[in-house]
């Protein structure tokens, strides 16, 4: 079949890979009807050092299944279903208090012999633990909504949920990537009335505020927080940093009001962060990480299918699997907000 | 008045200083009938540079009340009183949220006028709400016990409560000084069953276990850590901080669960900690901060007063106000826990 594979920074190559076959009987093979390319992505798109034997890539995506191994009950040939960014097996310590991404059967896309999603298919191991099965559809609108199930917008929501958002939490969304779209979106969606948005490229902050956004906010760094704080009196309840640098951490600590809480979900991009007597003085805590989506997915599905959130909004282009390495330039060049690909 | 005053690094002398006066209608005056010296008071003890005109240090007390303002309304002379170590009005949207030490009228004893409690008296602004009642009594084991409710029990408990520690938690925590003592204790009344202490110093430690700790790892830095994890199979679900060093952070962080949290409640001497991908990929938390001790007074002062707890077994050293310079000595090389002063 064909696959994405990435050597190196700004090296992604569409090439014949082993067609996937069942390993595990806990494995289903799913035909990928939509993936995407991820934000995250682009780090190694950007950093990743020369590799001789490329790198399988891609971790969005939704298909149809067309085999089941021998002990999976969950799924069957024909269904539709959205794969999270991260296999579980749905059942052990970490997956019952809703920790996915640390289940001890779990793992990544495109590595240990596991596909990547920007594929023809891929073989997803704990296939019970991992898919989710939708209700068959045909609209493009609605399946590239139900897409970012996968990832984008279980991310935001999982910012907005770490960080506490409610009906009575102000809230700064650092970031106007796609992530941080969806992080409006999840805010708006559990009830926050005071959602200020970080961003400085008017077509994606326009689309924040279609979301929820209630003010926008163009500048960064110090004088960006000055200006929230201008805007808020004290900084925000909740910050939920959407972008994964330093400079974004910084930040997000700076515009949280005393008590407040940081939650980030972009992948930091730094080892070290401003975590020092600011932070202490003011009682502000750092939460978030790599978000569980298979944790989400249940509760965001009914919203997504019924038409109330739309959170596919953030795709602006979509493209055929051949054209992945365009796509990716596209986003590194900030040419497209998020792109969806149809293998 | 005879009072405390610091010049400087490993300069800290007993002098006399203005009697204190009634300066707003909202303050009260306080005879100091116990204090004690800090943790925190060491840092500048080792570090501070050195001042022409020194400054009034020291903030943990309890005496009786002399004189107050024609707005108190709380408290009267002749009361037997315990400060926090921050005062605050009780009545600003930060203080309604338990967040005390971020009173939009509050402030810190020994600066901007207001004295140290370091010595004979202290004029306490925001009386009404800073202030709280005791039972009166005698009883010299018991007022240690009150006294340690101005700062180090209630922070040892905001670490145990900011972390999320219950009954079904299980808890590391980080120092044996007298404020990891004090939130082994705060994390066992919680009812944590498991609580690994970690700490060097045998009598410390053997406290600690009398508190409550039910194991004791002697080990530091990535050892200790990896000590833990043995102990506890993927580290605990919550990390109460309480040294205050970057070390003492990385190990926090190494020694949590996923999806645990790690609260600190020892005043950061870094700017920059380790909260990179690592603690990212895990979903691990940082929260706690300065204690809202005021907050904690009224839950924690029945358990204090019936002896179901007894903190004040962290003193080990009592001496009058004119040994005080001896008492940070002894406390800086760590002959004396925690000092007890009668002024």
């Amino acid at each position: 079949m064909r696959a994405t594979v990435i050597y190196g920074a700004g090296d992604v190559r569409v090439t014949d890979v082993p067609d996937p076959k069942l390993v595990e009987p806990t494995d289903a093979l799913v035909r990928v009807t939509h993936s995407c390319i991820c934000g995250s992505d682009l780090w190694p798109y950007k950093s990743m050092p020369r590799v001789e034997e490329g790198q399988r890539i891609g971790h969005e995506f939704l298909g149809v299944v067309e085999e089941v191994g021998a002990e999976v009950r969950g799924v069957r040939p024909g269904d539709l279903v959205v794969a999270p960014f991260v296999f579980s097996d749905n059942t052990c310590e970490f997956c019952r208090e809703g920790l996915h991404t640390s289940c001890v059967n779990g793992g990544f896309y495109g590595t240990d012999g596991v596909d990547g999603g920007q594929g023809e298919a891929v073989r997803v191991p704990q296939a019970d633990g991992t898919l989710v099965p939708l209700p068959p559809t045909g609209d493009e609108e609605l399946l590239a909504s139900l897409l970012t199930l996968s990832d984008v917008f279980p991310t935001g929501h999982h910012a907005a949920v770490t960080a506490g958002v409610g009906p009575r939490t102000t809230v700064t969304v650092i970031g106007d990537g796609a992530v941080g779209l969806c992080a409006v979106l999840a805010a708006r969606r559990l009830g926050a009335e005071r959602i200020v948005l970080m961003g400085r490229h008017p077509a994606r902050t326009d689309l924040g505020v279609e979301f929820g956004a209630t003010d926008v906010v163009a500048e960064r760094g110090a004088e960006g927080a000055a200006r929230v704080r201008e805007l808020t009196g004290r900084g925000t309840h909740a910050v939920l940093e959407c972008v994964g640098t330093e400079e974004a951490l910084a930040t997000g600590l700076r515009v949280a009001r005393p008590g407040g809480r940081v939650s980030r979900v972009g992948v930091p991009q730094y080892e070290q962060g401003s975590v020092g007597p600011a932070m202490f003085r003011r009682n502000v805590t750092l939460t978030g990480g790599i978000a569980p989506a298979r944790a989400y997915i249940e509760e965001l599905l009914p919203d997504v299918v019924e038409g109330r959130v739309r959170p596919g909004r953030v795709f602006d282009r979509t493209i055929g699997l051949d054209d992945v390495p365009g796509g990716y330039r596209a986003m590194a060049d900030r040419e497209a907000l998020k792109v969806l690909v149809k293998p």
